[in-house]
């Protein structure tokens, strides 16, 4: 398989108990050792800050079954966050203990009926499931408030917090074990601190999900010819990364727009099903990744639909593409989020000026008009990893959220660490919903062209999107897909990738 | 497109603000049509039995936006299937009103504020939603109260009642407009009495998931080769569906398992996620059905993944055949669902008997030892339409769960009558979980030919799986896929399908 050449470290890995894997050409995954370092990581970090008295039982809830409204119709279980991140439970109903004192590792699983045998196949037994977990000691759920209070912890950590992207409130467990005090200001802050930290290992597979993203990029410039409706360009992809990479889910619902759907940044929905037909001469705007062991690719590509650019279309599109390369190779541990937005603003509306859309001021007046965020309305990149917009943006020691447009709209404002996994996304569009109200703003209005903007409302935008690895030295980008104005025809015109 | 040649009626409705269509080849839907129609049934059921003064407004809520977890991410939208089935809207967040007395139809859309275009594409106004959904009237969220206030309805009839597949309860709207009477006795019965009776429309929209689902089967086959993962299949089968029919999700978690899986019933779970490596000699089980506007396909085949049945293969498959096509061609109104089942354990059961399995006793000696639910545990069909497992299995009046096995785990015990949708799909499967306590089971084993049962074991099982609508005089299946020996061998050796 094609992955099996692009990505070859998993398979150093036998195949034990313990391994994840999805066949032959798919990365293999010691989950005793990828979540046995991940657990230790939390361990040192707490252990620094808890006290003896504190050092209690780290107690997690695992994802419920869900059911599709009232029906008995149960979507595909995906394990929540946290509770993968330590345990790696592909199963629902568990929970998982960690204790803070001993290191200890517990795994909690639902008794089944045997009659679930039928239905869900072979029970394991509790030594069966301690060795594809590679946990110290599984029990069934039945059992925890017992095993729980004979450990004697002075306290139970639980989650208890705030998701920055989402607003909702991480919640304790529902119902823990009785009798064992809460201590809920511990857990949250640290476990998310960990997760914006990723290990090699998590980057390997982070890593993986790019690989395999990248070629179904390409598979879809290849397959892709006008008449085509946009969402065979999606189904091209996931059928790449199922078929190919064993990544049986996207990692969010894919944006396959084309035209000025490309200007819509989450088009896409069920309001709006990648339903539109494509053109001789638009341009497509593919934001698709894929999710292997819950982990994510977040990838953007664009290209015209026929296969050549226009020079309309190049213009957009190199100003994008100098942003996208200018940023990346800026980044580096102590560089703040907030400046590659600014950096990235920068090159497009330089690149703008220079296609004779902007005029009569400086790319700095440019700015201070908020012209950035008027083509750019969205943040440069996000944190990935588990969830698409990964956790930890906003811690609560800061930086805090900007109040400026387009900066606002930034997930995290932090400085960047070796470690950090974020998306370099930028992007130019022509929205007439933002770009028509800003014709008769009297502060923008004075740097825009007006017929040359107007000539651009058809082109929708351009996005270029890599998942990036922030290094001790710089930024690595995991994303190996067809950029340049080059790259991009010569595989449209079903030329190999990579060459 | 193939599926454009397989099913053309919904190419004679043209495109209006109310099609829903997915492109070139694809089912064209009159939404004021079809959902009309729908409504007109509810309202003459409801006429029926409701007194002058208890002839208020049906007021439903529908699907809510909903988060994986605590995060940002957004599942793609299903609409409920109550709200689907009355009012067909794709957006989440709505409401839905219909009025017993005059007929008229009302939506209520959440008013979005104006940034939203950015993100989810331009905002409609109430005059495009209102042609968009072919009702009488839209309003906003925030005016619903007032709106509903001044029709001066005498009551509001809301859903209430239990799924009896699911056993969860369907509640009334969480918050409707305060100062009417609620009436929660009449809606769910007659709402999903009605859900139980297709319309011609219905059926046609059933008949094209049918298609496609059916023609993605054969491509399946077609794939197939010792060493494939199992995923593989599945992932065929999924793009077929989206690329070639404009079906973008499952209906359920497909089924994609080969071997000794065969006999576990919902193989493919997130715990077992058809991750096993196809072996020459294997046969293959693939219960995958798609979704086009809410309703699915609910479709199973079964074939060697070499390409060629062994004697032992081909003797159950064609046991189960025999089960299949007899049913098929016993069903018409009148017939009780629970002696299709006995039919179908007597044709099994004389297959398995003509092959050895069984000896020592007559048929009616086998069924009495209740081995039709030791070799198919599952119920024979069930009804199929909005949801896979669709509504109004068991009305309170009856006929009441049969308590015997395999006849207890059908999902309905009704007589046939015409316009239901159910599927036929007799299964003959080799469990060890089940087979090795039957074989010390004093009643049941004297009839089991121990040596021949065990040989068995590595089979797995077979399942042949149509959609069938019951007609005024029998039964016709909406699934057209290769079924006889002859026609899966010709298919999996490259032939064409249809023929």
């Amino acid at each position: 398989m094609a992955t099996a050449q692009t990505h070859a470290v998993g398979l150093d890995i036998p195949i034990e108990a313990d391994t994840y894997h999805m066949g032959p050409g798919t990365l293999r995954i010691s989950r005793k050792a990828f979540h046995g370092k991940l657990r230790s990581r939390l361990l040192e970090r707490l252990q620094a800050v808890l006290p003896e008295d504190q050092r209690g039982l780290i107690f997690l809830e695992g994802g419920k079954e869900q059911h599709q409204y009232t029906s008995d119709g149960e979507p595909l279980f995906r394990q929540e966050a946290y509770m993968h991140y330590l345990f790696g439970v592909q199963e629902n109903d568990w929970f998982g203990a960690l204790c803070v004192k001993t290191g200890k590792s517990y795994l909690f699983a639902p008794r089944l009926p045997d009659s679930y045998a039928v239905w869900m196949g072979k029970l394991k037994s509790l030594e069966e499931w301690r060795a594809k977990y590679g946990v110290d000691a599984v029990h069934w759920v039945d059992e925890m408030a017992d095993v729980i209070r004979g450990l004697q912890p002075p306290c139970l950590h639980v989650l208890h917090g705030k998701n920055t992207d989402s607003g909702l409130d991480v919640l304790p467990p529902a119902a823990p074990p009785p009798g064992i005090p809460l201590e809920q200001q511990h857990l949250f802050p640290a476990l998310t601190e960990c997760r914006v930290f990723k290990t090699p290992e998590e980057v390997e597979v982070i890593r993986y999900a790019n690989a395999v993203g990248s070629a179904a990029h390409a598979a879809m410039m290849r397959s892709c010819r006008p008449g085509l409706m946009e969402y065979q360009l999606e189904a091209t992809f996931l059928h790449h990364c199922y078929s190919q990479g064993g990544c049986r889910s996207a990692m969010y619902t894919p944006i396959a727009a084309s035209g000025p759907n490309a200007a819509i940044l989450h088009y896409g929905h069920a309001g709006a099903p990648n339903d539109r037909q494509m053109c001789d001469g638009d341009l497509a705007l593919l934001d698709c990744g894929c999710e292997y062991y819950v982990y994510g690719s977040d990838i953007t590509t664009t290209w015209p639909v026929n296969g050549k650019f226009t020079p309309q279309q190049r213009g957009v599109y190199e100003a994008v593409m100098t942003a996208h390369r200018d940023v990346l190779a800026a980044m580096k541990p102590g560089v703040s989020w907030l400046s590659m937005q600014e950096l990235a603003y920068r090159r497009i509306l330089e690149g703008l000026a220079a296609a004779g859309l902007l005029a009569g001021g400086s790319v700095d007046d440019y700015l201070a008009a908020e012209l950035g965020a008027l083509f750019m309305p969205h943040g440069l990149g996000h944190f990935l990893g588990l969830n698409t917009h990964d956790v930890g943006g906003y811690p609560p020691a800061g930086p805090a959220r900007s109040a400026r447009p387009g900066f606002s709209r930034l997930r995290t404002a932090r400085l960047l660490q070796p470690g950090m996994v974020i998306t370099v996304e930028p992007g130019c569009y022509f929205n007439p919903v933002l770009l028509l109200p800003a014709l008769e703003d009297p502060v923008q209005s004075k740097y825009l062209v007006r017929d040359v903007v107007m000539s651009y409302l058809q082109l929708g935008g351009v996005r270029l999107e890599d998942n990036v690895v922030v290094t001790e030295g710089g930024a690595e980008s995991l994303t190996r897909v067809p950029r340049s104005v080059e790259e991009v025809e010569r595989v449209m015109a079903g030329g190999d990738w990579p060459q």
